[in-house]
Formats: structure tokens, sequence, C-alpha cells
């Protein structure tokens, strides 16, 4: 199989992490999104959105969206739980990575790290929001190690990629032990520390 | 099983169209958020996200986000693709849904119809992007009857819920033939045409 993915994108080092951790075999397929790669013709070919990462199957079909390529790659593993609450409440993780923490804390960080925006002068809306999600997760890892159920899951992964990254985006992490404690934790499992 | 949300809320109506569909009796408990209800101690002692809608199950525990809630009731039914490939990519669907749908097309909804914005003063990136959605589905949906497959999922119902009602966000979907014949094909068959 392949994966078409840039190495600055969090969404696209989710995917990488996950199949490492596995052990599955790849290749890797650089689409440089700061050259408009993500943008031709062929590119929107295996991904009409013209989003990253996409993984190619060795059949030719196509699958989109970090969070799903994730989860259909760990299907049967240890990092999906096998009880339907704890595996539905992964999922809960999921859709709220992509909803109320991706939108804020990467695309801040996208902001300053790649389009140069002085962290002044980034959105107070995407701040504050941004926060929101640190403080929410804060109150989660509180006591337990990970995000769900006493193990290693696909919404640590998830969440990690961009969390670990925060302070590329203006975010500072120092009112954050709980959260600082689960990147070291999960960077740890994943060998990326 | 508890299901609190607001009927407004495309959100909410995703998790009453999958559980009435699927036969699933449960209590709905009605949040007003334009009354602040999603915001007060109560409900976010049942979802520190303080988001609609929430499933409470019968021992308490519960649940956030409409497409996880979603893919918890659904599983193992026919709502849910037997195939690996299949199932992935509802995921992927579900996924794009509240990333490059739901924050225009529901926003919008929400900005014209309960905010009471006008049309002219929408956000005009929200609108165009809101149109790339659309346009997305159209392509998809040109030749097959749902959106994974060869049969009602998750998906569709996810989708449904806020496309059937874009044009209270001022979207026009005269331009947008399959989106609309599959709109009336997943309206009857879930029973709310």
């Amino acid at each position: 199989m392949r994966i078409y993915g840039d190495r600055i994108s969090g969404n696209c080092n989710k995917v990488a992490f996950t199949a490492d951790h596995l052990g599955l075999a790849y290749d890797w397929i650089d689409i440089d999104i700061m050259k408009g790669q993500s943008r031709t013709d062929s590119f929107l070919s295996l991904s009409p959105a013209g989003q990253v990462p996409v993984l190619e199957l060795d059949d030719g079909r196509t699958l989109a969206q970090s969070n799903a390529i994730m989860l259909y790659l760990a299907d049967g593993s240890a990092l999906v739980p096998a009880d339907p609450y704890l595996r539905a409440k992964m999922w809960e993780w999921l859709f709220w990575e992509q909803y109320s923490h991706e939108p804020y804390i990467a695309v801040l960080r996208f902001h300053m790290a790649y389009l140069g925006r002085p962290q002044a002068e980034l959105d107070p809306d995407r701040v504050a929001r941004g926060y929101a999600a640190l403080d929410l997760m804060e109150q989660t890892l509180d006591q337990p190690d990970y995000l769900v159920g006493d193990d290693l899951t696909v919404a640590d992964i998830a969440l990690v990629a961009y969390t670990r990254l925060a302070h590329e985006g203006g975010f500072e992490l120092k009112k954050y032990p709980a959260v600082r404690g689960w990147i070291g934790r999960v960077e740890r499992r994943l060998g990326i520390a």
C-alpha cells in the first residue's frame, strides 16, 4: 500500500505513526502541499477532496480522511478497544479532534509556522477555542494515562499529532501538566519521543 | 437510554433518525441551545464539551459526538457495511462531514435561520466551502444511489441531516440533481420525507 502525505502535516503523520506502530509495510509518497501538489489533477483523481493524507491499496482503491485511514489500518488490533462502549468513546475523541481541536491548534500552527503570520496577529477566536480544547484534554487526563480505557488507542495517536506541536501555533502548555505527561507517554509508545 | 438534543440541530436529528430507523427505544430530553441549556453545570456534567447531542446509557455512562453515537447505535446493523473497505469509506464520509460540510452548511443555516443574519451578510468563504462540499457530493452521487456501497449507511444519515436543510442556510440546490434525488431517497428510507 501507499500513503500519500506531507511530513509537515500532523494529519499525515498520524497515519504514519499508526502504520509504523502496527508494523505495516507501505511506501510513502511525498505530496508537498506548500507547492500545490495536493491540487493537481493526478492527485485529485486519488482524492477528490484534495486533502492529504490518502491511502492507496495495492488494488488501487483509495481512502481519505486521516482518522478513517487510522481506523482502517488499526481494525482488529490492540489500538481499537474490543468493548463496544470504549470503542465508541474512541470514535467520540476522533470526531472531537477534527471538529474542536484540529481547526484551532493545527490551523494556527499552519498560520504561524508555515504562512509566517506573527503570533500577535492570529485569530483570537481560534486561539480561545484551541485553549478550550487543551482545557478539556487536561481535565480528561487528570487521572488516566490514556484518553480511552487503560491503554493506547487510535484516539491518542490522533490527538497527539498536533497537541505535541501546539507550541508551533503559539500555544503555551505550561498550564497543562497532565497533557504534557500524556504527550511524553504516547510519544514513547510510538517511538517518536 | 436517553438522547439529549435540540430538534433544531441536524446533529441531534441524525441520532434520532438512526435510533428510529433501527427501532431502538429511547427517551428524548429537550435541550434548548438557544436558551443556553447546553451550557448549564448539569448538562456539562453529562457532556464536558457542552455540545448536543449526548447519549446516556441506562447505567449512566455517556457518549457525545453525533457521528460516534450513530456508529455506536448502528454497530452490527445493516447501516454499517460488513466489508472492511466499505466500512472505512463510511468513516471517511463521517469525518468529511464534520470537517468539510457541517462547519459551512450547518453553521450558515444557524446564522441565517436562528441568528437572523441576512443572506447577503453571510461569510463568503463559508458559502464557497459549502458549495464545494455540495459539488463533491454531486460528483459522488452521479451514479450510485447511496454514498457507500449499494445501500443506506450511517454516512447517508449523517450527510442528509444538514444537506436537506441547506436551503435554510441560503444554499441553492437547483444545480445539484443527484444530491436532490439522493435526499429524497434517504428521506423515504428514514420515513422523514
